[in-house]
């Protein structure tokens, strides 16, 4: 089933204690497109770049099922510019530059032609475009899932109230539903995010995994504990295409498929941050996803008698 | 089976968000004891206390079939007491007293009585008196696991390194698997610790749960999520004596088998968070434990198709 993904499409250069890249892509929506377009089609994208973004990209993306009719291209403005270099826990980070460029004018646009998809996937950007997108569904998708972060608290907490009264699944980390919510312990936050509007929220705690609660449940996902985290850049967003996009293939929104939808989110996120930005997402075969997930099966599996 | 114990018997005087308490009963032996007493019997007790621990916990744990000969009573000395306040992510805390008392003239003797137990449980003590306690058995047990801390490692490390050894499982958290290797990833962490003479490393989390690493294999266990954190103190130990009881209780020691036990450990720790100090572990059932083992399987249980 069709997915619309909404975010930035970017250029990164990164830092980390195991290398340095000149610009790279990045991008939200790019991450969510490499991730999802391994396990559903097509993906419906909606961003905004400059006239510097290569077309080789936009190519490979469009061979993957990736539709870019909702991707606006500026004529005379350069695309988004991320740099960051990350600390040797690599859970911190400095940002270096940010030049949001295009993005100043990112007004999103829903195609006629993405009408009626089921699935959205709104990536962290300004609450009140998120809103943009979800006025102009004339349908309302089976799941809206939204991605933010603390800076949007910090600078426009009214807007993302209203937005997230329209959502179904709110995917935050621990730091953020915790300043979201204003309770500490996580199954507080939870209940307290509900009363927001989200009916799921996921939890993302890096090397630590991921919570997913509903009112009623809670599921655990672990991380794979890798040798090298390489590149961590991309990996919150390679994780929610991974989750919307086995959804989408199965057609399914319960408890039950999201528990599955999340180790697929992990699996991918793993590859993520095996390479810098998205190399390692567009090499991974359909036979290396599998063996992913056997690990991860194996992971977690016990034997138990009750 | 039978499981020798080793470590401290004490008084704790603990706060945190949710309370304070007087001096109430604690020590790392009395954890494990409590949790291991509910899966498996005996426990043969080898710790230090003074004129003024309570009889009426001796015989609590008695009637809990905790052997008691290895345990010196000295008559005009107090008991090992510390004291600790936690603060509000309950994670970390402040010590505020440490008054080793006994625990200044510890020299563990191991019972004749208690020759020929198959696991051997070293709770966090001078490595010194760890590595004196392997030395007076006669028979290597099947298992032997070690629980210490980042003060030993600063103090005594050669001392460590020695009984290290010696040692099947090691049981620390991630900052001491990192400070005790030298290696900030895991993996890597996992393999310089087995290079010391340890087969198995359990890293312990808190709220992210434990990861159990041997040669060829890992687990990932969650923490169950709880509204609150109650009090913190003795978990740790808690979750070794879960573990080591359910390994004597099914009389095994591979990898398998210690997947569940890690599950068991965590589920009494869950237990013992919920009230200060072992007052959760003393009220309950095995019904109880029966419940939460089924919450833990939900927790983690996920559909897959591979």
């Amino acid at each position: 089933m069709a997915i619309i993904s909404v975010g930035t499409m970017a250029f990164d250069a990164i830092e980390t204690p195991f290398g340095k890249t000149d610009k790279i892509i990045g991008g939200s929506a790019t991450y969510v497109a490499y991730a999802a377009s391994h396990l559903t089609r097509p993906l419906q994208q909606i961003s905004i770049v400059g006239y510097d973004f290569p077309k080789e990209e936009l190519e490979s993306l469009k061979k993957r099922g990736v539709q870019l009719t909702g991707v606006e291209v500026v004529p005379d403005k350069k695309s988004f510019f991320w740099s960051g270099k990350y600390h040797l826990d690599m859970n911190t980070r400095d940002s270096l530059a940010t030049d949001l460029n295009v993005l100043e004018d990112f007004n999103p646009v829903v195609p006629d032609t993405y009408q009626g998809a089921d699935y959205l996937m709104l990536g962290n950007l300004m609450p009140s475009l998120q809103m943009s997108v979800i006025d102009q569904l004339k349908i309302r998708p089976k799941l809206v899932m939204l991605d933010t972060m603390n800076f949007w608290m910090e600078t426009a907490m009214d807007d993302l109230k209203k937005v997230l009264k329209k959502v179904d699944v709110l995917t935050v980390n621990d730091s953020e539903v915790r300043q979201l919510s204003g309770e500490y312990s996580l199954v507080k936050a939870a209940h307290a995010i509900f009363k927001m509007g989200p009916k799921y929220l996921i939890v993302k705690k890096g090397e630590h995994g991921a919570l997913l609660f509903s009112h009623n449940d809670v599921f655990f996902a672990p991380a794979l504990p890798l040798e090298d985290v390489f590149d961590p850049t991309g990996a919150g967003d390679t994780f929610a295409g991974g989750f919307i996009g086995y959804l989408a293939h199965v057609g399914k929104t319960d408890f039950e498929a999201m528990k599955t939808a999340i180790i697929y989110g992990s699996a991918m996120a793993s590859f993520c941050v095996e390479k810098f930005g998205t190399q390692r997402l567009k090499e991974i075969t359909q036979g290396d996803i599998r063996e992913r997930l056997k690990k991860f099966v194996q992971l977690v599996n016990f034997d138990i008698r009750l």
